[in-house]
């Protein structure tokens, strides 16, 4: 070899790159679509498939090396197989050289089970975070956590999108906020509330307590602690699963005179009955977004969806251009 | 060597036994003399100092080989010191051979940063369980931690007791309970004020809202919801800080016509100027426990102060002899 | 606090006793029940359901501090859920406080995807290891693993324990030796066949050749190396899965004057129409363990169902008594 | 200092260039060399020696910061040794701040234990891997290893490149492919003759059963399975190590009447008396790459050694590029 | 969207830049002023704060995402104050996406601490090294480490300054290197005082040896081996803390006809009363550099302190461009 | 089953026992067994060898699961041999389940390399600690580390024994107290030198100079600081390796006119030309340990070798009982 030849190139240097690859798991394509469209770029092609055995198989058709790539999967019915399904793509990511691999959850699952509620229970939360970290992600995404501490069980940074102020803006829109009692359907929603009541405009909170077991048989067992007569509430949450909390919450008020309910929640699970219980509560509308997918049959005439690709492609293309976002980002304000 | 010896003793099998060692943090040494006595042994020696120039020194005397140790350490002023004095003396444990170091923390530092309140920030409370995971800890105690989710912090087992029951024991034999109303200081406590109310026989709850800067002006920036007057207040939060929220909280309960307000928390920190304005709050009774300790300087007349010592030996039995003792563990009921 | 009183017992020391727990996952209660049996013990009480969203949801009912816990889970339909059951369940008994956890995983999920086949592929055999690893187990036992370097993917001990004995003992009380030939059914599990003719009195072996997709042409695509005329075929493997591969194998077996043929494998997933496709495909007989549970609808005539309960537990035993029982384990002879 | 100063360049920023660095391990700088010529680079100066009392030593003499480093180590007589010499120098790597360290085993050492083949033995090839994970290394490269599950065995990406291809490339000129019989040596080899077999255009292949120590008395204690007889063998595997198992072969072989003996293996161990016994087995061409060195003394008149260095080159040159090379890696065609 | 738009720009790649962000801790804001000033850059800036009952707090103003970080921090009075204010600092950069953290502590803290003295002893400096790599640190810079040997508690990249050369230079050009002896004040720093005597032209050397508690009552408990009647000897330290040692050794010196006493140090930590010791010692001079903050209180009329910034700033530039500048390092010449 | 029949004995529960298992590498096999005589105890059998490629293999013929194993390795000629064998001897214990596993390095390899001595070198003591932690090692015992900071590298508990009070015993009966001074090679060993003079009564002690190269030229490059004329001087290092020290230093002493020169050192390497240097330099005893194993072939008359196991051995005993022999250990005094 010559290497007195400078007129040749030689390989060792160069300008360090950053590619962008969106990934989409399995549980909801057509946010990823979505976001490619955000994004203006396109979905990396992968194979993804179930053997009849049930294991997931994950293989992807070009090559990812050195890519900064961003893992979109939602979690809606057969949420383990979601689960192991983004693990093992996450794996397969990792040994195929990618540079780093953020996690986007939009739907964060087992967030409720984010402590031992009683003994010898799982912190399945914590868990979530740990066998990301295993598998090889390096950063997770999230919208409206269960709880904000859930951050803290990733050892990394942890984008934590707030999707009230989207929420809080449709319903401001709608309705005259003069009317509006922000209500939370149970104790530990309080807070929750509270902070609806500043995004629209610091209006009045009430909300529902619950007796616990022994005192079961009392007259008011559930009671409304507030003044809900007349108002137009609006019952917040971060989720609605199986409907049962706002379908109760929805009785309770109308029954206490409430001039009408709304139900706001980022997360729309929708699970077992739940659109069935809601569509024959009384309740006047429903409003969510698309972070977890919500097929044509679970939609009822009191159901609004709101999408959530627009808030996640801007922290996603924050997240590449190492920006400042702040806004978007938790910590209101 | 002669093997076929059969009289002398081969030194290659015994039995195995555990001895339990209690070891004591400089910040509260009374507690561990009162640990002791519960538990019917003695407080192992150590050598702890800090040297002019604020580095922390520590030794211990005797062999702690083997032991099981359980090493108590609360936080008061100068926090951090106490808190690198622990890091310092479980390292200096796990270099000697401790098996297994649970340690005591009965007030857990940083408590209140356990998440990003804002961009930017630290998530403390996840940091003082990985470094005490990191010097060689091998299980965490602690007393009604600030959010429950700081168990979920920790990678392994949280032996996480309530003194709440302590507390409402307390109240329920000093005041007549039909008089009671729990009263939440602030919309993330609500939570809390529920768990009371059941303690107290189903009585009932209000809590007190705070509408933020925007909405500052607004007349009633600090309002209550549910009904306070004529009733026999008693406010609840985890721990007693500078006392802004207890003073504030007693005057706008008096003004709204509460008969009397008794605080109820289970730390009392009193940092600052808080044993004045407390006592200046025209506050009827405050109740806390002593997992902080409260020299006499601070102990105000309104102050009654029950002993934590028995939750925690009973704790630290129970962990030592792999005994059930649920009913003492979080997940009350 | 009276240190004279020698009468009273001090608690500070203690012999070290040690407790076994069986736990079983929610996929094969039989098999827990069936080594409960074995070793005179009983399956711990559990709560375990899947919520309606698809979250798992675990929690044990009785105190297993510092217990030697032993759960069984084993893989059948809906795999992903059974695998994130025991990861919860692992969860669950760390932060219990168990003193040592071994899963046992009579047939190992992911075995077949140990390698990259191609490019851009998990290694999910290694990811499930490491999975468990991270949720806090603490050895792994399995029975006759996809491959055996799968042993080295869990950085701990693992009892691989091979069911190829009690498979081949079956086969040479059932039918006479001379007349059989072992039969590979492609070319990785010539080596499986090799060990099996030493089983059987050094019988003759076969395989099948495969050709790939660029001599799909050839006019034996598929072929046999060895000689089958007229001989009673004993095709091994370690699983059936579709029984495409043993449906295949026997058809081609015929065509080619095998006289008979017996199939034996460990693991009967039986995924898909196997069941049909076997019991329609000519075999004389199927002899596998049941490892994966076998429900009725999918016990077809040819079957024969060996139980695999006596040899784990006596490996549970060896562990839990620190024995030495190799026979039992991988390294046959 | 001045901040209004903006025609002064500030340091705060800059683009990020990549540098690609070569570094010879001691066992085999020919490849160094030979690489270094496919990449158009140099070695890196190294200072290495091993003191007297056997320790070894090892400086760079240049920076190596944020460099992005290939170090290249062969495993031939001494093989621990340079394993040390390996490990110690990716110590020093990452200790001068190399930015990635990608180690490149073409040989990769005690790859034959990746699995206990009977109790109580080490996974030895998964020890190396954590050894140089331990060590800093970010990534291994390595060619035909012994088993392909030994790529999970390391936590990250592995570069696994095949060297068949060439070999099957070379014999197919060399040969009338009509004429070919590809022979495994023993059962577990039987896949990668198949692997061949499709490589040469589909010929038929056959395979050498060993019977086990029971029925060491068999008349046929080593047999082939499939025909030889007038066949030109080819005989392959993935090492030849001291040469016994092809000695066997050849003879074995021939006095089945094949017409003539072909070896090819990836790497030419030749340990012990190797050469010896191949020289006079009567095989006719033995065909290696250089993966690990072959020095003149072990050039025996039969042996053919095609250099490995253009296909790591090639792989080298990806991974340092980020480029997608998929038909050089794991995962033929 | 439309992909064929080939005239919009994607956002799917991108040139990787990087910029430095310096950070200050809370104990010497100075000198980080000092190292912005050298490194033409700014100080980013930090909310932080210590509050009432000691917990300390930070929060970054501006977005760090993708930073190449230097956090200096240093350790005076209530070290374990600015310790914990490190560990919080390094724990947000890390959440807040910084992409390399670098440590500087111009002082180690706890460096003395490095191994078990005795017994049942912390090894402190280890600890040191492993809660930052907890919190996130990816490298350490320090300054004249106690031992060099603390280079290898941190496992990753350490840049260890030299501040000898600095102090060296400074004494060469004040006195004639003729009249000097380079003396070590006790058995540990005699290596110490030989590269002193090589930086000031090879001059003699002499050290003060302690006889330890059982030879007390000799009459030379403290003795001075080498020669140094009529010699302006230069006792060398890595540190001044209590003065205690340089105290002594002036005494010492003086009474054995030593013509003066010129004290050199990197560290001048001056901690309880050693200003006024020192002052009132009969030493001629003291020099130090300001790797800990030497306030006016603690400048007596002896004392010279060199800058350390344009060290630090060398080194971190160089750190920041991947450049090579051994001669800064640890490894003299 | 019955569970009634309470008669039978369950499986469930039993006293814990432990049992203590020594094992031998295979560099000093005497060692392993005087321990074992000395432990009243058998070195357990193993099966090692090395093959013709340089591969160690390990296997061991019994159970040793829950045993509390110590390995006990030396480190002699082919060390990076020894110390392969010794971590791959670590995985096959952790992967055979023993409970603890304690490795004995009488001496400590690599122990000079405890740092870098200049830019860009390995820190390859602190490496050799993380490949035992790696391998599963959870403790360290060694003798007479080169410095102690070492200990620090490892992340547990190490046993640091001392031979010198061993060693002076012997010197101080050997040789009237008060003619001796005790000398050090170097700088660097001057601490030593002063702990040896309190051990030998408070003796006198002296050092050697060693002028770097920029003062080569000057007359006394090596140079005595201290009083020997006359004195029967102990010179005293951890380790005599090539020898060169020890014959430099006794050359030089000799010319200045001591009385006489006696070695002393922990660890007779003697590698290289050392004992013929040795014994041709005038020195008149040479006094070590046989932490290495010393051949015939080096046994030269001025050599007097002090068996290590009495010490070794009660150290091991302490760890097995959890007994407390501060004095053993590290720490004099």
């Amino acid at each position: 070899m010559s290497q007195q030849s400078t007129t040749m190139p030689t390989r060792r240097e160069g300008a360090v790159t950053k590619r962008m690859m969106l990934v989409s798991g399995g549980a909801h394509p057509a946010l990823a679509e979505a976001l490619a469209d955000h994004l203006d770029t396109t979905v990396a092609p992968r194979v993804a498939h179930v053997f009849a055995n049930g294991e997931t198989f994950v293989r992807f058709e070009k090559s990812l090396r050195g890519c900064d790539v961003f893992l979109v999967q939602s979690f809606t019915e057969q949420l383990n197989t979601w689960l192991m399904e983004a693990l093992i793509t996450v794996d397969a990511l990792k040994r195929a050289s990618a540079k780093r691999i953020t996690v986007i959850l939009p739907f964060y699952p087992y967030g409720r089970q984010d402590k031992k509620h009683r003994g010898r229970e799982p912190i399945s939360a914590r868990l979530v975070s740990d066998l990301f970290a295993t598998a090889g992600a390096n950063r997770l995404m999230s919208v409206d956590l269960h709880t904000a501490q859930t951050q803290g069980f990733f050892n990394g940074p942890v984008d934590h999108l707030l999707a009230q102020p989207l929420l809080a803006d449709h319903i401001r829109r709608s309705h005259p906020t003069a009317a509006l009692t922000v209500v939370a359907p149970d104790s530990g929603r309080v807070r929750l509330a509270e902070r609806w009541a500043d995004l629209l405009g610091g209006c009045p909170i009430a909300f529902i307590q619950h007796r616990d077991a022994l005192h079961a048989q009392h007259p008011d067992a559930t009671q409304i602690v507030g003044d809900v007569e007349g108002r137009l509430c609006v019952v917040v949450d971060d989720m609605i699963d199986t409907g049962a909390t706002m379908t109760g919450a929805t009785r309770l008020l109308l029954s206490k005179g409430a001039f009408s309910v709304v139900a706001a929640a980022t997360h729309g699970v929708f699970s077992g009955d739940a659109v069935d219980h809601l569509a024959a509560s009384g309740i006047h509308q429903v409003v969510v977004t698309d972070t977890v997918p919500i097929p044509f049959v679970r939609r009822f005439p009191q159901l609004t969806v709101l999408p959530i690709a627009p808030l996640l492609a801007k922290a996603i293309r924050a997240v590449f251009d190492d920006g400042s976002v702040t806004n978007l980002f938790d910590g209101h304000a």
